[in-house]
């Protein structure tokens, strides 16, 4: 470390106190790796700053010094969006973790960056309230994170992504001047609503600090509906039918069936949903047993009337816990069973069974396997593709080659290249698919507009950055 | 008419074919004002492209003479957000008024922004389909301004207003390029969210010409119940309640006593509406009559139990209309009675009854009388300021200085000063009560990242343009 580094970190240690610089290599390995596949980007410096003032300080040095910082999270992206690409600085906005204020008579809630989000979600919950955003990270992920991603999981069926929930934020720009966004309001159009803008900009605008966010009361049943189809157009199909009978489901997640063999490996898995070609996984809540009863034998009827497989009808929550670990089971499984690249595709509902299809046959053609499952109500399913038998070099060319193909089968069926992990680093290369030129354009006249210099989370979302 | 205006005229006439343009004096001045209260700004000449690339055209011949172009709906709106207050050309879009696409599969409609809002409802109702945004101008509004404004109206309490229900958006930038932003996705993390950037950006940052909107099935029965409370702090204090106790009204509506005793001079109301201090509203929809009727009956014991004012509940649909024609007679009736100054407040649900005392107090020290209403449930009122039997100069400084106090008395209680009607051309001075200066100075960075030369509706949101 040469001298000017050393007083540099003097400086810091000064304004943030002891024992929150991080430069031990083990630490910069750690914080130079999230849970996107094979991606390794040490900081040079890892900063734990504690509180707002603390953000600014070292944004404020960072600036002066003119170094890359990047934002982090708990590091459970899954595009490497909090990885210092171009070296530098990594923020971690960990020890902000307070929830600053529980407003109960008008269901709102002000916490910081660095709470887990499953943690704020159980506090919520002993009072009777609901925070939806659910990402399957929730018990490590922190709500920062999940704002600069715009998280959101199966119940974004119903109740829509993060960005459905935040009301105000507070963040600390490159230069390291603090400001706040929106507020508490509900509906508010007193300039450009740069809380929105905010959300899912991925650390690439502003380092965000706190969040005001709406709640809800918490629904007090749930009912659990596992559909099984003998066929996976059937299964897709069902999809849109749910919705334009107006039903509405609080999650509705399909899962193929070779998803669901690689869970059976690992979990009991009942019979007719091992033996089916898909099958969905729906949620219903609300306040009254008997309705919800109701209104998952009326979906299974509406919906299975073709078919001889029994549906399964979850009310304990033991029973529904059960359904569920199978959902939750399936990304763990295909980590165990092979090395794989996992795309966020999003596509128009009624083509779910033409983006499985695409990605089959594309996956085929490269001699890989493609799996299928998640968020089919929200038209989001996520991609596996799998390396099988593949030797090293061969996977990375194949994998990179059907993900493109991938992709553009997407775009062309009027879908989207990511729905909830960002493009981040890793899928830079999509964002044109789905973004004209002049989109992007303005895109990047907006990161100049917040961070002129291009420290703040330099290398993600354009490609030329 | 000067030879170079003349030759421009023609440039423009040639450009888009006869009958275009309009510059006689009468239309000048119809396009010159809007909704708010006296205000008129005539433009020098008024636009009526009948397409995207139309209107790509005027403005590349706009930003090539540096003429300041105000984009214009149906001129419906309440903050002066279409008016051309620097001069130059408007730009109405009432003929982009195709439905561009419907697709029933998917609950998505892609229509222009000359659309009326409420014909496109009536469409989409007519397929049993739900577009909820209602503000009251619904029946000649268009969509373009709604989306300018992100209008709400009663049903956003528990839909959400307009920006929660666009999906993607076709505009066009000051400089006459055309882009697009999002698209039919429902989830949706690549780059920045520009679609939400723009709604609610009135027009300052490009002309919206398409909008992608999602659609849900409608509900098919409606319930509507008008609560009566014998004094205001009470009604107000029921509109958290309901929500704390897990009611989901679409709509929930105060009406203070003055309200309804200024409508009552026009349209019969029910005695006990009308000798109360104040009443709620509320609609519950869903497709269960039964439940619904359970539910309402439910909410009146929750929140009427101090009182033997007795509820109304009305079924048919003609008990309903009666029951919101009141509602929606305030605003005309208030028109009818006196010259007026309404400011579109917004709070926290359980400040409402503190707001409505300090809108009185601070009208009463200015011999003015206010009379309050509106969107109770998103906390968001409409306090009318009225002139009473004030001369026209003391009127003028008088509730200049009460809306000040209002806005500020607004501020403290946590709240901002629109939820619906925008900041536009009057509003400006009271946004930095609500927005810091570095949250200003980044909402002017961005309207110069979209238009660099200042030429898309100048002089609005900010104060120094």
């Amino acid at each position: 470390m040469g001298l000017a580094q050393q007083q540099l970190m003097a400086e810091l240690e000064d304004r943030l106190g002891a024992g929150r610089l991080l430069c031990e290599e083990e630490d910069r390995r750690k914080y130079g790796r999230d849970e996107t596949e094979d991606l390794q980007f040490d900081p040079d410096l890892v900063v734990l700053p504690s509180s707002t003032a603390e953000v600014a300080a070292v944004l404020e040095l960072a600036a002066r010094e003119r170094i890359p910082v990047t934002p982090r999270g708990a590091g459970t992206g899954l595009s490497g969006g909090a990885l210092p690409v171009r070296g530098g600085w990594v923020l971690s906005v960990e020890r902000l973790n307070r929830i600053r204020r529980l407003d109960r008579e008008n269901l709102v809630v002000e916490a910081e960056a660095g709470v887990v989000l499953g943690d704020l979600q159980r506090r919520l919950a002993d009072e009777g309230l609901f925070y939806p955003p659910d990402p399957a990270s929730r018990d490590s992920c922190l709500l920062g994170g999940t704002i600069a991603e715009n998280s959101a999981g199966p119940r974004s069926c119903k109740y829509g992504p993060t960005r459905k929930w935040v009301l105000g934020l507070e963040a600390v720009l490159a230069d390291g001047r603090i400001f706040r966004t929106g507020g508490d309001s509900r509906k508010n159009v007193a300039g450009y609503d740069l809380t929105q803008l905010l959300i899912g900009s991925e650390g690439t605008l502003a380092v965000v600090t706190a969040a005001t966010l709406a709640l809800r009361s918490q629904p007090t049943v749930r009912v659990s509906v596992a559909l099984p189809f003998p066929d996976l157009a059937e299964a897709a199909g069902a999809v849109s039918r749910i919705f334009r009978l107006g039903f509405e489901p609080a999650a509705c997640e399909l899962l193929e069936r070779r998803a669901i063999e690689l869970v059976a490996r690992h979990l009991d898995v009942p019979a007719q949903l091992s033996s089916c070609e898909a099958s969905l996984f729906l949620e219903l809540d609300g306040n009254d047993r008997d309705e919800l009863l109701e209104a998952a034998s009326e979906l299974a009827e509406a919906l299975g009337g073709s078919t001889d497989l029994e549906p399964i009808v979850a009310l304990d929550e033991s029973d529904q816990r059960r359904l569920w670990q199978i959902r939750e089971g399936i990304a763990p499984a295909i980590k165990a069973h092979s090395s794989y690249k996992e795309a966020d595709t999003v596509v128009p509902r009624s083509a779910l069974a033409d983006l499985i299809r695409a990605a089959r046959r594309i996956a085929a053609d490269e001699h890989l396997e493609a799996v299928a499952y998640g968020h089919a109500g929200d038209g989001n399913l996520h991609v596996n593709l799998l390396r099988g038998a593949l030797a090293e070099d061969e996977w990375a060319t194949r994998r990179a080659r059907a993900e493109r193909l991938l992709f553009e089968a997407v775009a062309d069926l009027g879908g989207t290249v990511t729905g909830e992990h960002g493009i981040g680093w890793t899928q830079r290369e999509y964002l044109p698919l789905v973004c004209g030129p002049t989109t992007l354009e303005l895109m990047a006249a907006v990161k100049s507009a917040f961070d002129p210099a291009g420290i703040l989370n330099p290398g993600k979302i354009f490609q030329e950055s």
